[in-house]
């Protein structure tokens, strides 16, 4: 066992060996602009108040990325445009909405759609009959209970599972010894996939027994005490031709859990519920945004380094953990890059992503336009793309990265990350961590990167929740994270070779599960 | 300063020296039911989410008070009834409620009426128009800027203030150093009350102005961030005679903020907000809620002791924390006393006040026709009460009692809470606590004394909040605290003397400054 760490030792030493030095100075030059006159909370608010949420293939999702790619055309950057990457499916928009108990007395509801969401005919009111989430994913009760659901609203919710959630900060940041033990995050393995797979089918067959029993609309309240924090997605009717479900609608946990008391307690409940939502399947095509700084070296500038962020978001609120953090750090980051003219030797390319939120479309059919089919035969680009560097776990700064078990890339990173040690970034872990869009550059064996971030509120208050905005944003952490990705793509540009790789895996990608 | 200590000491002892022995084996009897076969879920679910909000006046409130005459009838206890305690004002029934965001995109809002707010007129739709909070009560502003208000929503809005909330869990309990250093609490001075009431005439004469604007509605927004906690109380319309305001609105935080930072860019914010109360005075008088256990001892039994806690609440959740908590911990706590067969020497009574959200005037009307009058000549009665306990804080355990700076009450209440101190309730200070219902006794010289209570997330999450529902009580506090109520309530009964005074105060209510 020794020996052969010893070798391999010997082998990363070579490894980086071939590698260049850090160039401190543009280090330096990126930090002082990054930290200094940022462009984040200007780029921030353009990408979340002012589209409002960018669900994808919205209107507000294309306004968010034409503005985008004005933006990056603006800085100079060249090539910026929508690229298409494929059908995405049906535009959503909500029309009007409106949700309120009317019995056993009136109570304002706290309650979000769900997006691609059925409508309602009209304001429908109308009384609630409870189901347990077993029973609403139970096709065989859901197919003998028709009649005691037509007529009414359903709601499905669990008992309270954790009354006392608030004794622990909702914002937390790594600790050093948790960084020091870290480990593999957000992996799917293939028999999660199925798992998957297996679940979204029964959720398409309860949608059809919810539809065909005449129930009015389905309420779903978490089972678990957010405080005010409702977490919602969306339905699979985004797809050319998915049937339209009911409309589907997410209560807050006080909301629910209330109306589930009093449903066991003997006491009717009744609703009125307004959701219009309007379909269109005028352009089904999915657009990434795509912008890039030239390589300014003949030799390298065929090569290119990229990175990215998801530009989509769910819908309750407008995104700005989920993803706008990720997109508006890459955009000043590539701003800083260019604005300081440093000339990389590589291009750099920019991309934000569209459909991340329903299976990351948009990257993974990026990659298998450009880089590797779908049949795993290599693509020309693929021997021209050294890096990507991607951001998506909200708004915390960075504190190091995953290098996706590439044992070769672990010791060059750390080089890198050197000079960056105070900026509280320092860890260079062999784990893996997945669930966004560096996978499918990873699963093409092109070197493809998330960073480690602090959690800060991410999981317990924003991720995917109606308090997704702006103000939940920590610019002091957004702008570290921006000049950090700023170095790396920049040495990633200028290294005299491409990062060192994995070999191509024929791996199943979330949505093949379905 | 010593000897005067001393001289002190020697007077507190020889006070409670006056006052027989803890009664261990009731106490003990207490404990065992009390933590046991606790009534008090079932008691919350009843005051919570069966009636809804028990906003004074209102339907709710009247149901949730005859259903607790009626429990506590049918424990047995003697003499359950409704008070009548003097004019309320006007009933308040919310009857239709919805608001949305309609541009520059369509997002659903969460928000909630304030209570009385006046209606719309029918669903109205129109752009919104920002106001500080500074221009939002300054009546020369608003004199001046009519014309702007006109058929728009007005957005009164300050700049995000406390961005990192989450950092702290919202959920604490006291520590033995914040227990050993408390200080007053909750306390208002003169100046306090004289400010109050020009807040309250400046507020007024702001409405008047909204209202002859023709804005369509007033919509406000909490200048901190409460991750998803809205905080919403009423207006002053309640009064006979009062002006219906224009229709009054909370926004949550997210959403105030959003559309606050949308208009200073630029950005037109419409809203859509249909808002439908119906007043009705045909009853204005405010009712408490009394039961007695009648003293079993012909020389004491014409005294008594009073335990009691507000019944009303606000209206944008049912009220759990505040004050729910309190009325079942002590409609528990006699009911124990009841239950136990202790036959207290003194009769115990029962209140659950009327009104305290608006300025306390079910407890403050009921001391003054019971015990001492406006012009403070003391009644018949007032000999004759030993001693008022409430509880108010929301639903945290006792951890001790504030005893309002009588220095006779602190070595007795010592006494009493030490074979309790293994509950977690140890802490007796002569400090004092307000804005609750002890004030009223404790003014009119009758000892009337308010828990310590852990604070939990009653002042970061619940109170006043439309998270104020079941599922945010803790039923072992609630437990530990009827227990100890029931411990208190039982010595004071059964004690030779009552407990030792302070002199009537001439002191100005919170209502006598407007």
């Amino acid at each position: 066992m020794k020996i052969r760490h010893l070798a391999l030792g010997i082998l990363l030493v070579l490894g980086s060996a071939a590698y260049g030095q850090v160039d401190t100075a543009a280090f330096s030059q990126i930090r002082r602009a990054g930290m200094g006159s940022s462009q984040i909370p200007h780029l921030a608010h353009y990408l979340t108040d002012v589209p409002g949420p960018r669900l994808s293939a919205s209107a507000a999702y294309l306004k968010a990325a034409k503005w985008a790619v004005k933006t990056l055309k603006s800085w100079g950057l060249q090539r910026a445009a929508l690229e298409p990457w494929g059908t995405f499916g049906k535009q959503w928009e909500l029309e009007d909405f409106s949700i309120i108990q009317k019995k056993p007395y009136v109570l304002p509801v706290t309650a979000y759609p769900q997006a691609w969401s059925g409508s309602t005919k009209g304001r429908q009111q109308g009384g609630v009959v409870l189901l347990s989430s077993q029973q609403a994913r139970d096709t065989v009760y859901l197919g003998t209970h028709q009649d005691d659901l037509k007529g009414k609203f359903v709601l499905v919710a669990g008992r309270q599972v954790d009354p006392d959630f608030n004794t622990r900060p909702a914002l937390h940041r790594l600790t050093d010894a948790q960084l020091d033990s870290i480990g593999d995050t957000h992996m799917l393995s293939e028999a999660d996939i199925t798992e998957y797979g297996r679940a979204v089918k029964i959720s398409k067959r309860a949608d059809e027994l919810f539809k065909s029993s005449g129930a009015l609309a389905v309420l779903s309240a978490g089972g678990a005490n957010h405080n005010g924090a409702v977490f919602v997605q969306g339905t699979g009717a985004y797809k050319p031709g998915a049937a339209e479900t009911l409309p589907k609608v997410i209560l807050s946990f006080e909301d629910g859990q209330r109306m589930r008391r009093l449903i066991m307690s003997g006491h009717p409940v009744e609703l009125a519920l307004n959701l219009q939502a309007r379909f269109s399947a005028a352009d089904v095509q999915g657009y990434n945004v795509i912008a890039e700084i030239p390589g300014s070296d003949p030799r390298l500038k065929s090569e290119i380094v990229m990175l990215g962020a998801h530009l989509d978001s769910w819908a309750a609120s407008t995104g700005a953990t989920d993803n706008a953090a990720g997109c508006v750090v890459m955009m000043e980051a590539i701003r800083l890059l260019d604005s300081l003219g440093l000339k990389p030797k590589r291009t750099i390319r920019i991309a934000l992503w569209d459909g991340e939120e329903q299976a990351m479309y948009g990257s993974y059919f990026y990659v298998q336009k450009h880089f590797m089919d779908k049949a795993y035969r290599l693509k020309p680009e693929h021997a021209k793309i050294s890096a990507y560097f991607n951001l998506d776990n909200g708004s915390g700064k960075i504190r190091g990265i995953f290098t996706q078990n590439n044992e070769r890339i672990k010791p060059i990173f750390e080089t890198w990350l050197q000079p960056l040690h105070d900026l509280g970034a320092r860890t260079v872990t062999l784990r893996n961590t997945g669930s966004t869009d560096h996978l499918a550059f990873d699963w093409a064996g092109i070197p493809g990167f998330q960073f480690i971030q602090d959690p800060l509120d991410y999981e317990t208050r924003t991720h995917h929740s109606n308090l997704d905005s702006y103000e939940h944003l920590q610019f002091e952490d957004l702008k570290q994270a921006a000049v950090i990705v700023a170095c790396f793509v920049y040495q990633a540009a200028m290294e005299e070779q491409m990062l060192p790789r994995k070999p191509p895996e024929k791996r199943r990608f979330l949505f093949d599960g379905y």
